[in-house]
């Protein structure tokens, strides 16, 4: 099936306990696209300034990442975020964060792509997300992402953004804010009467939790011996359970929890290095042996 | 196979958000002692002080439970905690503790139970930990619990102690105070080298890890709808596990993967209500039914 990812590209500069790194390859739309294409081919939609340099462009070469849907917009400037991980690993704070494009209206989705059965709307603006969306036709399957910033300041967006897709992948702080809930379950359960017929909660590194009409499906992180750069864990996780999903043309909940561990599996290669190294150090037969690995270090 | 269990038993004063109790039956052997007892017999050892209301000696009515290890100290008084969830439901402030009787010597194991095979010593001072294993014979599987306490004040009789026992029971924050690292696959593997054969790190609502030579086991938490008073799951995961691998008289690591199951399945009885009611509440068949649903949400 084929699998659509909007979202952001841009450069990151990262600070963690194992050293900074300036101006590298990010973004979610970049992360998941790698994540996901372990598994299926990607469609990417995403923009950047003029001022984007080639590695960007390349970052995805040799990938089966289709990348026509990267606009290059004359007269805007590439997103760039600076990070830093070194008092918490498991806590981003953001030193600064140019916003530049991802202001700025959403990229078109060229002709070719519109057919997208799969389709991943990263965070951003709500009304952006909805926007693309109904660009789209042939959807068979629509999950978002979104942040604190919508949850706060355009909750009226999102709700309508909820009544219009199928999951809604957030993380727990994320899911606590949006219903005001503290109780992880409870809080999936009214995510679910927004909308969605599933929500993914993401804990960082005390894993992930799905539920789905009376279903809830629990699941550890991958136990990693060493963590260097959390950097787009949660994308990667999305991209590889979405891939995986798109790869097997079926939403049974029992693919969807394969999918979710799949998407364990590749962040843990993510948070392995500083940026996409960890991605581009991998392969489908390692993912496939640590998915293996994993399922032994959890079954009783 | 028998099993001992050393810890402290006195009254709590409880405030979570969903009402408070005063003076209820409270202690770390208590609630351990009745979450092993729906796997096999136990033999209870500690002391309360002249105090101590009938309801402390009652608590355990009709459990298989022998608590004539249960001394009532002539001067002493009995220890008191009172603790508040009412800030995080995952995280007690202490409010007021009364050290009284676990402050002064250890409590005295009868000669019948000086021939028990599986030791539990529930967190208290480190060198009473030792004391009270000297006088046994014939262990053949000693676990420990410790503290932040004495980590910090009496970290060389907490290594010695390490040097005597087979497991260690900790929780994260006190992994990584123990061993300065934040990583808790590397904090597990220093813990064992400093003694131990296997450490269980509790995560609380994140559930638990193992970890022994190169086997490493992931758990998550039961997915709880509601937690009241969490007071005593660490105490109740440590009694499940215990009682299960006492009943199954077999260390091998797949026993003790279950008995982790196990103990986190008890434990989610404990923190479902204020003291003993949530235990006082189910029975083994409830336990291995939720067991069975416990194995099928965190399956794929």
């Amino acid at each position: 099936m084929s699998l659509l990812v909007t979202g952001s590209i841009g450069l990151d500069t990262l600070e963690t306990p194992f050293g900074k790194r300036e101006n590298v390859i990010g973004g979610s739309a970049i992360y998941f696209s790698y994540a996901a294409s372990f598994f299926t081919p990607v469609r990417l939609v995403g923009a950047v300034g003029e001022d984007a340099p080639q590695m960007i462009y390349d970052a995805l070469k040799g990938r089966p990442v289709d990348i026509s849907g990267l606009e290059t917009r004359k007269g805007s400037k590439t997103f760039r975020w600076h990070g830093s991980y070194v008092k918490d690993l498991n806590e981003a704070q953001t030193v600064q964060v140019d916003l530049n494009i991802l202001a700025e209206h959403a990229p078109k989705i060229p002709a070719a792509f519109r057919d997208s059965q799969y389709v991943f709307l990263a965070n951003t603006h709500p009304l952006l997300q909805q926007e693309m969306l109904a660009s789209l036709s042939g959807v068979q399957l629509v999950v978002a992402d979104t942040m604190n910033l919508w949850i706060t300041n355009e909750q009226a967006e999102l709700r309508k953004l909820l009544g219009k897709i199928h999951g809604l992948v957030l993380n727990d702080g994320e899911a606590r804010m949006l219903t005001g809930k503290k109780n992880l379950i409870e809080a999936a359960q009214d995510v679910l009467k927004m909308g969605p017929q599933f929500v993914v909660i993401k804990k960082g590194e005390h894993g992930s939790m799905l539920c789905s009409g009376g279903d809830t499906f629990v699941l550890p992180a991958y136990p990693a011996k060493q963590v260097i750069d959390p950097t787009g864990a949660g994308d990667s996780f999305a991209g590889g359970m979405m891939g995986y999903l798109a790869s097997q043309n079926s939403l049974h909940m029992s693919v969807l929890r394969r999918a979710m561990a799949y998407g364990t599996v590749v962040a843990s290669y993510t948070i392995s290095d500083f940026s996409l190294a960890g991605l581009q150090n991998t392969s489908r037969e390692k993912i496939d042996q640590r998915y293996t690995e994993f399922k032994s270090a959890m079954s009783f």
